[in-house]
């Protein structure tokens, strides 16, 4: 018998961020007789989610439930966690790895809501976990959709993926995180549920660069276009399926960080297309751009395994200041939109 | 040798709304050797047109070229055009066709510009000009993309996409009508970029009524991503490929139209969420919500071919008063988005 059959009684969450202290909150509203334990790195943090049941850095006044509590030290989050759910810099998970590696259940499962590559060797976060945690594939999954977390943290009616190569076990995590504002669907393309989830935060800049010099719906929707056709060819490179990029954790969750004003990614570029310089752009923004540090690794990625992402090139050329953002719209439309028609694989 | 090698003389455009007197302009900004004649239904249209280079009502202050001229006359505006485009309200073509027959030029190609399925017999534009003009395939074509006419007006940067069974007659046209700031590619699917076209804007009155009711942007995305999913199964259950589906007539024009608040469908939608009936809504736009009259026709095809259209159906049972807005959102969750990670086909 699978030991992935009854609930989990506790799931421990690391990293209190926006998105990791969300999806607390989602299995916490979802199944009040589980325990869910968040890490926070910052003492303060956790002091005001266990006093007040808020964490109002990222999360304003949404209030917490109370089977969430938080702490500062991992040992205490990972004590008994059957399922290990991690959110925290995509560029820090390596090291933070090391120091969770012991704690570690025998048959825990460990969850990845992180969007990013490994820069350096091009990773995914999955990769990572399998490679510093020595996990079979059947105890690693992730979770991507369109899924902006502040509209989850409101309850706001959501969709998302949950994948894994075993089926179950991604059953299993998807029925642990069900609530009534939270639907999450099953998959086993573990490859492209990732993809998605770091392509797209490089399309939102180039979408809010559009938006920040003021270039229409038109071309936004032609860039949107254009970018799901070059995540799809990359994936499908690396593995992955067509279904799951025509999905909601391919299209879908494009869409949404493209359009919403919510997303860290959209709103970077729109700075961008607006005159700042990179560093001003991090300085202003509180959360990470993801799409800034991953668009890089995404190219270099792409080069490897022989797939173009003219978007995705003219977008980390800009980042790393070898076209201005004038530059950037004329490039798009005379050479990136050129494709359409020709065969997408 | 073909015909259709030197480019048109003259060009007449039936139509003088938003669309039809954009697409005038842009092929009259692109060649100005050409002659482009635009029919208005109303005389002081075409007066405005003339004598002021405006066409106020649709187009604001934005100033028309002088090689285009309008008439009230259909005669005069077909007399020697050799490329006919057809921008009328889809559910008027059939009998302005018939007018139309006996002025059209043995080789002259006809263009549809309109987005609507015939009602009653649920046919698409170019079935319609096909039946009653006893063209070949070879002489219809359309036009369909990321398109907001206002935005190609303001030249703002677009692409589109023309679809023609005769790949030579679709450059032909594509040549005709690329300005500098309006880039349109070929496909042979003429039935993709037409149910594209069309089902769009059923899909954008929900968003809208999403819009209306406040949700947010990742209900919006997973409307978007189902959306695109049921598209794309009608049109390969009517014999359409799925390229198209995923390039800018597909995905691209539905982006653009859920995005805008330029789109009509999306206003209407949202028109609906705010609580206004359909009569008000209708009342309350001076432009034609195509959504509005060709939901049913698109319903009653996808049965025809035995296509489930989860978003289309419950768009539709808002519209004829089945449903009300409220119980839209929890019966799109609960069923409409179950379905991920099926195949789309």
């Amino acid at each position: 018998m699978s030991p992935h059959q009854e609930l989990p009684a506790v799931v421990g969450v690391l990293g209190a961020g926006s998105w990791g202290t969300t999806f607390a909150k989602v299995v916490a509203d979802a199944h009040p007789g589980i325990q869910v334990r968040l890490w926070a790195r910052r003492p303060e943090v956790a002091e005001e989610i266990n006093n007040r049941h808020l964490n109002s850095q990222y999360l304003n006044d949404i209030r917490l439930p109370d089977n969430l509590t938080a702490s500062g030290e991992v040992a205490e989050v990972m004590d008994g966690a059957e399922l290990v759910v991690l959110a925290v810099p995509a560029q820090t998970l390596r090291p933070q790895l090391a120091a969770l590696k012991p704690l570690l259940g025998d048959t825990a499962v460990v969850v990845s809501l992180m969007k990013g590559l490994e820069r350096g060797t091009d990773s995914r976060m999955s990769e990572v976990i399998k490679e510093e945690l020595s996990l079979p594939d059947s105890r690693i999954a992730v979770i991507s959709g369109p899924n902006l977390a502040m509209e989850i943290a409101r309850k706001e009616p959501t969709a998302s993926v949950v994948a894994c190569t075993d089926r179950d076990v991604a059953q299993w995590i998807a029925n642990t995180c069900t609530a009534r504002y939270f639907r999450p669907y099953t998959n086993t393309d573990v490859v492209g549920v990732e993809i998605g989830g770091i392509v797209k935060n490089v399309i939102a800049l180039c979408v809010g660069i559009c938006d920040g010099k003021h270039m229409g719906d038109n071309t936004k929707a032609s860039v949107i276009t254009r970018g799901l056709a070059e995540t799809t060819r990359l994936t499908l490179a690396l593995g992955g399926e067509l279904e799951t990029m025509a999905g909601l954790a391919g299209l879908g969750d494009l869409v949404a960080t493209c359009s919403s004003p919510l997303s860290r990614n959209h709103t970077a570029g729109r700075l961008l297309g607006e005159g700042l310089t990179l560093d001003e752009v991090n300085q202003r923004m509180t959360q990470t751009a993801e799409g800034i540090k991953s668009g890089r690794a995404v190219l270099d990625l792409a080069t490897q395994v022989g797939v173009e992402m003219p978007i995705t090139e003219s977008v980390v050329a800009v980042l790393e200041g070898e076209i201005s953002v004038e530059d950037l719209a004329p490039r798009l439309l005379t050479r990136e939109l050129k494709s359409e028609g020709e065969q997408e694989q």
